[in-house]
């Protein structure tokens, strides 16, 4: 893999001042970290793709290409809105979450990330303000970081973006700001933090737009991915003026490149557009091939595969985390998706933590890389649990939690001379929690 | 197809600056019209990939699905540049052309319209200085327009751009400018000119661009198109640093988004960055398919028959502009590629002319279209022979014969009236041309 560092060289003086801003992602940094075989992978966000029927593939794929007139279709450009029987396709997706459209309301982009690129650069010009939770998922800070807004971060707990806090920020913006352009939220099991915007705060978040007046941004990868409680309401049900963006990466397979954008048509003409521009239009033979996956397979049934296999590596990781994590680590619960966000204590630096873990034989990814200045986080991280088996997701977390547990040692040490304050709760916690481990520890000499 | 037409509404207030100066693809906005029965199009850039054996596409497709271990690499993420054994197909395909480059040299792309989008990314800030050829592809203007450059166009004569005008225009932006970027080239079968450039002035544009300290970017889809004459070495052989876009567009199929990038590491590691905020990495499936349709199909014998059938093509397209257009129109005669570029007296506006084209069921694309002001070039147009029959080619360039000549007669009238004064050749050859014409005409209403 081609590494992503920025090297000053003969051709430096020629860059231009957006690309000197621009971060590289540590998740596709590691990637090739991610297939040593010796590491267990928690930072990815992978689907678990050999969960497709390879039945399933070949029907699609062949009644995508057997046909003289469909095999023409597929191998040819295509309208820079997607083609209209696939959107159809997706406007039967969208039905199910409760969100009515039809194809003219929908276009198609290269993955839901495309999506994030077109609609920052139909919006953002340098020193506008987009909202976004903070940690929030890092390829939507890197698609927006290449047209220099100022992105303002909205905390979250285990209801989703705060609202207090975004009312807040909005009061220091000003009503009618023309700075302000969007609000970009993932209110299904968030990326990184596993969270599930609550019903009130859905509606709030809406009135808050109409009040200051900005776009509202729906990103939802996971929102078919559920595993406990039941559907949340679309924020684009509730207004139609929202933004909803959509993927068959999590549903079916990222290695198709298929999103998708249903937004009002004044949205839709501007992004297609600059579509033009970024790409012409997207693979054609990946629309054919998704449309007959959701048209003549039983992807229902795999959707259940992939929901039932993901409840047990979640239930596996938070049972491994309950079992191995230091009682200072607080972590959320997500009820669907794919990853779980951990907080650390302040002390504890998960970037520099990294080349500890990897040698222990695990990744994740460092919580700066969530946050706009690459700075807030550091103690915090997101680990992935669709990828793994449960057998490696526990081990994993072992291996982490041993790295964690050297890292806070001298902490303990600090509380322990009362050095560092804490509540006596969590004092407690960490003595009994010391206890433990010494005994576990001298357990493990006996054995050897 | 959503019309890219801007409304002014209710967010206009919302819109980036570079998004109020872009401009639609007139081809884009046709393709709808491409598709009517009735109506035969020389506007698009197809190729006609019912050229391509189904047999081959089965091959390709079933080599790159039916293996597990290869199928969970198609259908899941890949690496940002692309996966590395298609990244060595392109190499293999370079090597064809005389070009030697390894896999870490190769970046992928969704087409080769993704590469321009990145490169013009990674180097344009508002207001830098782009060279061009002009007119030239328009995608490529779109592309860059999102950057808000500066493209100054250089013309070309039947041996590509005039170096005479590029030293002029280098000598006013001036030596070690630090607002020159690059000089954007097609140098085979140019797209919209069908001029291929001449190898002496190859090799003076790198003169220049080391002596003026701009980067090339050389953009080759039609190279392995040629109908007559020998192979042209390309820039990227006589310099390394020169940065080389391919795709499989024009050689296999366009509805696959392949193309590619061979360029210096530091630019490599620049665009490498920029895609991943952009789609993070491209389609595994296309990038699987492309992979063995290269390697266990006869692409070289399907290559041939694309390029018999084009060659018929355009040949059907020069007799039928030798026998229907009038004296005042000048046309390139390509030597490869997809296109013819005809220039029409300055009285003649192609841009309002369309819409009487289209009713008389033809279509091309104005020759304004290829120029950054959108005025320039109005009285020239681009016609695609690479998609039509000789027979509808024939018959298409007679309807616009028929369309330019009504255009032509005020024109006429003014010169025999010595209002507008031409050379004596151009006037003998129209006063010819008219006898011919009302006796065809005469002709015609006898038979009728």
């Amino acid at each position: 893999m081609q590494t992503a560092h920025i090297v000053f060289d003969e051709i430096g003086g020629k860059n231009a001042t957006r690309v000197t801003k621009m971060r590289s992602s540590k998740v596709r940094d590691l990637f090739s970290a991610a297939v040593r075989p010796d590491i267990i992978s928690l930072s990815g966000g992978m689907p678990d793709v050999s969960l497709l029927p390879a039945a399933s593939i070949r029907t699609a794929t062949r009644n995508a290409l057997d046909d003289d007139a469909e095999r023409a279709v597929a191998l040819q450009y295509g309208a820079t809105n997607g083609h209209v029987a696939t959107r159809q396709v997706v406007c039967d997706l969208m039905r199910d979450l409760g969100v009515r459209c039809k194809p003219d309301d929908v276009l198609l982009t290269s993955g839901a990330q495309e999506a994030l690129d077109l609609i920052a650069k139909c919006f953002i010009d340098p020193g506008d303000i987009i909202l976004a939770e903070g940690p929030t998922y890092l390829g939507a800070l890197q698609a927006f970081s290449a047209y220099e807004p100022d992105v303002r971060c909205i905390d979250f707990d285990d209801d989703g973006m705060r609202m207090d806090l975004l009312e807040a920020e909005l009061e220091r913006i000003g009503k009618g700001n023309p700075r302000l352009k969007f609000c970009y939220v993932i209110p299904n099991f968030q990326n990184p933090g596993g969270v599930t915007m609550a019903p009130e705060r859905r509606k709030r978040l809406l009135e808050l737009s109409r009040e200051y007046g900005f776009l509202v941004l729906e990103d939802d990868p996971y929102g078919r991915l559920r595993y406990d409680g039941g559907h949340m309401i679309p924020l684009k049900v509730l207004d139609d003026r929202v933004v909803y963006l959509g993927t068959v990466s999590k549903v079916f397979a990222p290695g198709l490149r298929l999103g998708w954008m249903v937004a009002p048509a004044d949205v839709l003409s501007r992004v297609n557009l600059v579509k033009q521009g970024a790409d012409l239009c997207g693979s054609s033979l990946d629309q054919a091939v998704v449309r007959h996956y959701f048209t003549d397979t039983p992807w229902e049934r795999t959707l259940q595969t992939f929901i039932k296999t993901y409840r047990v590596r979640r239930d596996a990781m938070l049972a491994a985390l309950e079992e191995h994590f230091p009682p200072e680590a607080r972590w959320t619960r997500p009820e669907g998706g794919f990853f779980v966000w951990v907080t650390l204590p302040e002390y504890v630096d998960t970037d520099s933590m990294l080349g500890a873990a990897l040698e222990a034989g695990v990744t994740y990814v460092p919580g700066n890389s969530f946050f706009p200045d690459g700075v807030t986080g550091r103690n915090s991280m997101r680990i992935n649990f669709s990828y793994e088996s449960p057998e490696n997701i526990a081990e994993a977390i072992r291996r982490l939690a041993g790295v964690i547990d050297e890292r806070l040692e001298l902490y303990r040490a600090f509380i322990k001379a009362g050095a560092i304050k804490v509540d006596p709760e969590t004092r407690a916690a960490i003595e009994s929690y010391r206890e433990r481990a010494e005994k576990t520890g001298a357990a493990a000499e006996e054995g050897e």
